[in-house]
């Protein structure tokens, strides 16, 4: 398995029309989840990824589990938990520029996950453990399994990457900026967008963030800076790579996790950090030109067209 | 006020398409909920009811509220949760004679409903109090506050109409035969279907049903015996109404909650026993015959259409 | 040109949800009008029809007059009024059996039909004449073009078909009763429903309403009993001619026009009237199998293989 | 009542594809209508708005007036006419910046409100009287309704405001231009656009504008230049209010609307008018953003969040 | 691996409206294939199935591989052939019991499996091998491929199960009649319904058809008889299993290939023949009772309440 | 007949949702062909024109002819055969700027053109032979039809246009260029774009482009340049006529057809060459506007409207 993640995914409901959900006769159901996005946008582009999660014994979860089966993410680890539902969420696009999200997660199947879901084999053979800031925000349980599954990493030299995925819906800030700090200690690579970082430290200066972060440990720092693009730290460098321009952003979900798979498939496939960067900034934007949190990712061969493309308008 | 009533409303998905809903693309959002349901059914016959519920402050509650506003129930006693979501269910089609339901209500803001949220002098006027045995079973405090309203009923001399509406998802079998017999022993009309009558005593006889409810107090039973009519049951009478004929049964349900909206509508109106049952039988047909929980109630000239029917197909 | 005919068309929306339309959502938009739809099925059938009516200048009436040229229907007499719309109207399919329509067709470009419109050199060779009862409750100017062409026909001895399509909403039942009559009397053939017979006469037996339009003039009369199907009626013969059974009324609406176009088919292919009446039967109960005025007509090759079914299931 | 108003709403289709509606398929039901609107509007904001109007004993007058209530609009002095249909309107969103509508409302219930229909004791509490001039033209019956409405509010000392909304498919250029001024004499505040102001008076400079207007004894007049924003006029002050900038605009219908109710919002909430004229460009702008005549309207907390944004892209 | 299949899978569009399908404006898109059904059957009840096949390198190459692996199905033997398109079909529900099929499967990439297509090993630990009659009238080398197939698992001691699915529209009747019977000769179980044995050998009494399919070598013969049911032979024993009553059939592809899969599984779950038999015959009629080719397939739950069900309404 | 031409349409399949098509769900059917969409666009624009072409003998054939019908082009020279099914294609809206395009068009009925489908009689009265270059690369039959037409049209002094509309995807490249250029040696009037100039002559500039084309015989020749305009050339004289600014382009697809329509209209009133350039350019431009081929090809009254917009946003 080149990379393994743990977390919670969801059944995605999106109104057809743009406005207020209230005035919403149809939507659409997808299934999205940033460590499933992540383990999605991995197999794409042509690595072995494998997804720790928890479903409800219901159809969304039958459905969720398919989808990312279907998708080659490696499911073996992915339990059913008869005594709670698959969680869902809405995704509300109000109007340009104001995106809405309505969690139904609270008591899941997945925020049952706990240490006892982990099995220590799954991590013997991993490149990488993606860990996000999600997951401990779930429930008490899925928190120590987050940090159960750091130790069983670290017991077999499995570099940690860490995705702080701030979600101020799910627990309090000051929960949130502890635990995000403790997970970013342990990591060997953290991949923070700038207001996370300034959440956590209160700091805005990507120079001082990259640093910062640096000195929690951490052996690479990719500091996100939107359809910007994104800075990276190491002891021996450090740089900003610029983003890809976007015609038109269809739906911005997603763009973070494509980053992470983008990110993780560059340092699998042998790239430079700065070569890495660069693939992460074009995945992440491909993603945001779809709707969908998944839809977007490309294969290799599309993300390499997009990556050189000269722009002409295409009719193949 | 004719008729006040307390519960949770929700908003309903419904899959476009009929199957197994993992394989569901498009969902369709309707709104439905035992109370009010009742509540509209009996605007829609030209009485005036009111409904005691909490939504969430979200997209949803704001369009649940104005949907049952809209359709003429007094919302004043509608408070507003900030706390909690507004409840949803999805119902799915599996296919003819198998209809699922999923909720996503536990924790909701109509879960908070309490003793507190009631307004003494909301009960006063009232001609009827509509109780269902869903509201004890969301939580503690809705139990408590379905208890304090019979309360107040009863201060004020207002009878008490008791829907079991058994919901065996929501709590343990114990607990609402317990609760629902409680429930009952209070009410002045109870309107239980056989099968409830079977899980509360342990008894399927008709007869034997009736005499059972009543010996706990109610002064009108009436037995609900689906498409085939009802039974009704007083100190002094009793008796059968035969249903409707319906061609073809599009979606179940709110059948019973239409039963309840007929029956009430036809003793506001003054008319006999077996007849008030007899409207109740035709309004439940009716919403059976459409797609949604209230979108089949009829208003007064298409009840009487319907019951004067001579079934020849009519193009108008 | 085997047929001429002369009347309005409409663009139909029908919700696509079953129930109250209040709550629909969606429309979808098809087009009908009880004698272009007898023109299409004429053209299905494979003989040459042609429609004489008035369009507004306007998307409608662009969709429309494509759409029933597409058909293969000679349009050259349709013109087009920048002073009026073109008509619309909504079909509620309220419930099984239970169909309503709603007209916004009053001030119309077709009601302003007049004699002025008709092209005396199309009716020269025409085979058949058809009218309907629905174009002289238009407008008064319609109605004289009703009689015009009657007159038109008569000079070149067309002769005329004449279902009365009785339409209470478009006029009153004494100007309607008057003028379906004055009609019938001009008429060589007339396709009245029974209930349409018992408007005209207030009598109901068959016998007695084929004796009744006899009398009037015509040469041929069809009685149309729905489902159940046709008797026919001439100075020599007379006769009833069974309903083909349907397995499900999936529209009602255009059967009467599917039937009278077959009819015509079957007297231009200079079949007998039992058997002409028996592919009326056919078209028009295949007509009620698909949503749609005109959707369900059949070609030669359908309405054979309908009429010879062993009534298996056919999946090819 | 803060706000009444009075006049025509009707049931609005638009197709779901962009391009010349003959090729449309699925057209989906909003309602909408000036004064409708801008009643939605205020409620939205939190104040109590009333509407007077008439609809068709009909599905639609049903569906609408049910909208209408729930959005918190007292109906009670909307009156069910059974001799006429509710107005319908198409909008054809034939391409960008060229948007076309199609009216079905002649002889429409709306069209045949009169001076009977007003109750003047609804006049006597109500802090402005909103008239649009929409409403005269509609009928002879409604022009004397809307200066009946007139001299009822000031019987009762209610300010009077005007949007001359005009509307040359509806009549005349001469007729229009003649009972506009009419109505612009008997205001307290006006509220054209600048191309209404050249239509009334032949001229396009803004303070010049401002200046007719004004002496026509209006003692506030707000000039509405568009997306550009507006201009405000009374004795003692004038000024130029910009408007907010727009992304995209998704549905430029109703922003006039909107623009009147978050002006007559500001008024109620006792803002300066230069700040009234702000909130006022700041609903018109968000109404522009969502499909539909009213579900971009904004409530308080939107319209505060909109006023203020940094205009980052905001996922919540 | 349970079960091993070969054949082609295509994507499936079927319109969204009953009637011709020139009329229909709306596809939606499903995957289908008698082969893949099979494997999806057999997985959804708990078994182990590989499917070998091949796919265009295109979108819905790669949409119906991710499906059908999402479902369970073993997809490892599938290739991606560049140089030609994954086949397509459409299904018209032309009306009630007249359902068609388009096919655009000529040259597919499907139809050029060949033996260099097959993995020997895959044979060696199978416990069955599926084969449908569909397969070698896709071209020359699918056709040999198939024996192939059949000589691998020969080798390996592996079971044949045949299916002969005759598809006149494939290839003349002449071929496929010498082809069909050729595989039948070296199956161990052969699945035909009646009209299939008929077409072969010209017979359509059933015991007759039995022992002339017995006697072209198989030992077990399974004859379907449509919703009636099925029989069974061995040299041992022989008999008749009634069919389930299905309420409504919503679509009857596929459900031949639930028969298959019912019937395997039971074989693998060491059932009775007749045992097997009724639990194809109920898989079968649950297919029938859902839209899609493989939605409809029950899991082990479903197919166990079916199979005992009271047939009362249910509302969970 | 203004114009004829001869080539192949084809059932177009539009997904509802942007992004890869594998995760669609919901697709449109509509209909295109370069040279039906240019005899389309000649007849919105008052000119009549005839389309040469072979539909297969099924529901798609049947829908593409009523449409093609229905829009005025003369369709008497399409045949139907039974023995090759109607093309379809499906266009997949990639994200912005990437757009392709899936043929199932292999072997399909127009594959089977030749030169036998030519009346010799059809090309009599026409005033302009239209030709493609996606006709002569569907067989070698239909290539031959293509040299036949020519030399009939020759016969008749009928001026031949030809467009090259290069599809890579339908034969080698060797091939298309040798038989573009032997087609432009035949043409009066040639209309390619600039990239197609290239890929002919492997030149770019369009001064030396328009020699080029011009040195091989053609009279006129218009070089196009995408959203830019166009360039023209004779003998006499030369220019370049800039294009229409679109706001936003919905459907690329068709630009050029609308083009070379726009055009030939120009030729047929009689409009200078560089007039005629403009009016193709701003059919071009509108062509862009609407989703579909044909759908946004204006008519008389809007071509103008457009050219000579004040580029104001417009509501009617």
């Amino acid at each position: 398995m080149d990379v393994i993640t743990i977390g919670e995914s969801m059944v995605l409901f999106t109104p057809d029309s743009t406005g207020p959900m209230r005035y919403a006769n149809q939507f659409s159901m997808k299934f999205g989840g940033a460590e499933s996005n992540v383990a999605i946008g991995l197999t794409r582009l042509g690595h072995k990824s494998g997804w720790i999660s928890k479903v409800g014994n219901d159809e969304f979860g039958k459905g969720m589990v398919s989808f990312i089966n279907g998708e080659g993410v490696d499911v073996s680890q992915v339990s059913v938990d008869s005594e709670a539902p698959t969680g869902i969420y809405f995704k509300e696009p109000r109007r340009a520029n104001d995106t809405r999200v309505y969690y139904y997660r609270k008591g899941s199947a997945a925020s049952r996950l706990s240490k006892d879901d982990l099995n220590p084999d799954y991590f013997q053979h991993a490149k990488y453990l993606h860990i996000t800031g999600i997951t401990p925000a779930l429930s008490e349980t899925a928190r120590e399994a987050v940090f159960e599954a750091i130790k069983l990493a670290k017991q077999h030299n499995v570099p940690i990457v860490f995705d702080p995925n701030l979600r101020t819906k799910l627990w309090s800030e000051e929960e949130a900026r502890k635990t995000l700090l403790a997970i970013a200690r342990e990591a060997d690579i953290v991949l923070p967008g700038i207001a996370e970082g300034k959440f956590i430290f209160g700091e805005s200066d990507p120079a001082r963030l990259g640093e910062l972060f640096l000195n929690q440990g951490a052996s690479v720092v990719i500091l996100k800076d939107g359809a910007r693009g994104a800075y990276y730290f190491t002891a021996e460098q450090n740089g900003r790579v610029p983003g890809f321009p976007v015609e038109q952003v269809v739906d911005p979900v997603g763009a973070g996790d494509g980053f992470a798979a983008g990110f993780l498939s560059g340092l699998l496939d042998g790239l430079d950090l700065s070569k890495a960067v660069e693939r992460a900034n074009a995945v992440g934007a491909l993603v945001t030109m779809v709707s969908g949190d998944v839809e977007g990712l490309p294969d290799k061969e599309e993300i390499e067209a997009f990556m050189n493309q000269t722009n002409e308008d295409v009719i193949r």
